[in-house]
């Protein structure tokens, strides 16, 4: 017997109240039962996504949204600079190239956030850049871009900044509109707790008027089309049914949590986590601009990380992340987003204290349990 | 948000497979359909109880079985002993009276083992009694009385050595027939990992003997009727179905992870649970014969157990028993039989450690989470 946990980046754990309702007989999605859920739950997208815009939803997983983001804005020829700090980084400048568009790559140290003057360098020397494409948190290195500061550099300019808070949105605060960004994408396999299916991106103003006039060849991923269809309740072509059922019953339990209070959760698993491993000796990739949505930690000289991860996972039931390209098998990435509270922390922490010892590693027990638990009573009364 | 954690001895979480079992749309209970289920069920039964007998299955929680034991295998003015170590052993007692059977009570402190010379000492100053009530698992003090010893004392002579295994059967040995057991009879909320519903009973040869000549009065709780119901593959009266369709699952999963590791388990869970309380200057209430589906230890002075157990359900999600009679307030009862493995041990170990500070008491965080682990170990390859 072994029960199993998922403790990953994403996917990450559904709730109980979501999963029913996905369980529940499958609905005709041209019926006014499951417009009533659709609307709803693009209603309170809305909240998290703080944004008056419309949030479309799409039947694909992040990167559909991300393709969409840039499909839909620009033209062959087009240039853009792409943060790229991580893998996902580099994915914003591969769908651009595929599309014919110009990359500006400024490359960041994994575990580094980006320099806003860098991008402001690059800004002002061309002046023909029509976007800026960057992470809000880079779950390959575990950092987190500064995006108001970047959205600062985009304002009023004849550029739009396109954020990928697919690991961002619903983790930590990312007010789409107060800050000017103009596109937002996400997933439903993160903070929105579902599994993975689902896309969402949000528009500016701004960016649906580079809709207007953008070239790149698009179908499925239209998003005039889109836009369209969700003033209608429904997506252009069959929505996923049963997630987007799911979906408005795990943003209900976001608005009942408040918005505010569920970042405050996220920093707290977050800073817990942070302070567990360097309790317990493990050096953080991200320890300068670290992300709440996960924490990227080295697993010690000497252990196998790819070995631990697999061991981890097949052995003691808990699905963490190891390190992606160069990091391979040298890093532990340890989710705090979602569906997790203080006892999946305490989970994740005496898992990884009692692998490393079956590793051959020195541990302390309870040392990083210790570390956690002082800040994770933070969130008790 | 807040998790929520069933550790309390009984009952005891509930695994998936049980869960989307029972369910599926109902079924009929005069079908082959269920009969196929049930039958199943009954076989496996056989298997967790040790026993070439029938294991009857009653719709009913564990009280209804020991009533039953009593009301079809005595007569009024039959005189038993009832072994009292706690509120349990008290019940053995009440039932008796109440159906104008003479008990001779045996009191034993809270927290001990009954021993067994005390038992043979009243069975030799009184040839007359035809009954021994004993619990195997006292789960009001977390004690486990001497059940071969005393099955020792019985064997061969014109007396039933009654058991309830409620929260002793599938958690650790309880071998009925090698042991010569005349009645085990246990509840589907403990270490069959079910809700509470169903209440199982097996006699042996020499207990079906004195059935035939019983005379307490009863109905619903009649075994001859359910014993020949049985044959048929259903219950005397309407089966609790989808009970007993999860109940077929539960018990799959012990077949499969074995019985001996099924108490293997459970011993390392227990002794892990022990540790970890010993290190945080817990007192164990039954360190002498400690059984392993609870273990209780008294909280600190000046800790209002009561509050204690209050805050950690309704604050931190985690519900643990505390203390019945002279030890209400005054006790924490940390259960780890059913559904439950490693993290859960450390999930009730850490919320103790963190309910205690907030209490005031001086805690050293990680410290009872550490010295579990160290046992917990034991678990992986």
């Amino acid at each position: 017997m072994r029960k199993k946990y998922l403790l990953a980046p994403g996917p990450t754990p559904v709730p109980e109240v979501a999963l029913l309702a996905m369980a529940q007989p499958a609905i005709h999605h041209r019926t006014s039962q499951f417009s009533g859920i659709f609307r709803e739950a693009a209603d309170l997208l809305k909240y998290v996504f703080q944004t008056r815009e419309d949030v479309l939803i799409l039947a694909a997983s992040g990167t559909g949204a991300m393709e969409g983001s840039i499909v839909n804005l620009f033209s062959p020829g087009d240039e853009v600079i792409v943060v790229n700090g991580g893998k996902f980084g580099e994915r914003w400048g591969k769908i651009s190239e595929a599309y014919g568009l110009k990359v500006n790559w400024i490359n960041v140290e994994w575990g580094k956030a980006v320099d806003p003057s860098a991008v402001k360098k690059v800004l002002d020397e061309k002046p023909n850049v029509k976007g800026v494409l960057v992470q809000a948190s880079e779950t390959s290195t575990t950092a987190a871009h500064p995006v108001k500061e970047l959205a600062a550099l985009t304002k009023g300019k004849d550029c739009l900044l396109i954020v990928d808070g697919i690991t961002g949105v619903g983790v930590f605060d990312i007010p789409m509109d107060d800050w000017g960004i103009d596109v937002l994408v996400s997933g439903s396999q993160k903070a929105f707790m579902l599994p993975p299916g689902l896309a969402f991106a949000a528009l500016s103003e701004k960016a649906w008027k580079f809709q207007e006039t953008a070239k790149c060849p698009k179908f499925y991923f239209d998003f005039k089309k889109e836009r369209k269809n969700l003033k209608d309740n429904t997506t252009a072509y069959t929505p996923a049914t049963s997630l987007i059922t799911g979906l408005r019953e795990s943003l209900k339990l976001i608005k009942e949590e408040g918005l505010q209070n569920v970042f405050a959760r996220h920093d707290r698993l977050a800073r817990a986590t942070r302070a567990a491993s360097t309790a317990l000796g493990l050096k953080l990739l991200a320890p300068d601009s670290p992300s709440n949505a996960a924490t990227g930690v080295f697993v010690p000289e000497g252990v196998d990380g790819g070995k631990l991860v697999k061991y981890l996972r097949d052995e003691m039931g808990i699905t963490l992340a190891g390190g992606q390209d160069h990091l391979k098998g040298k890093l532990l990435r340890i989710a705090h987003l979602g569906y997790v509270d203080t006892f999946d922390i305490i989970t994740s922490i005496s898992s990884i204290e009692m692998a490393l010892s079956k590793f051959g590693h020195k541990v302390e027990f309870g040392k990083g349990v210790g570390a956690a638990q002082k800040i994770l009573l933070e969130g008790y009364k």
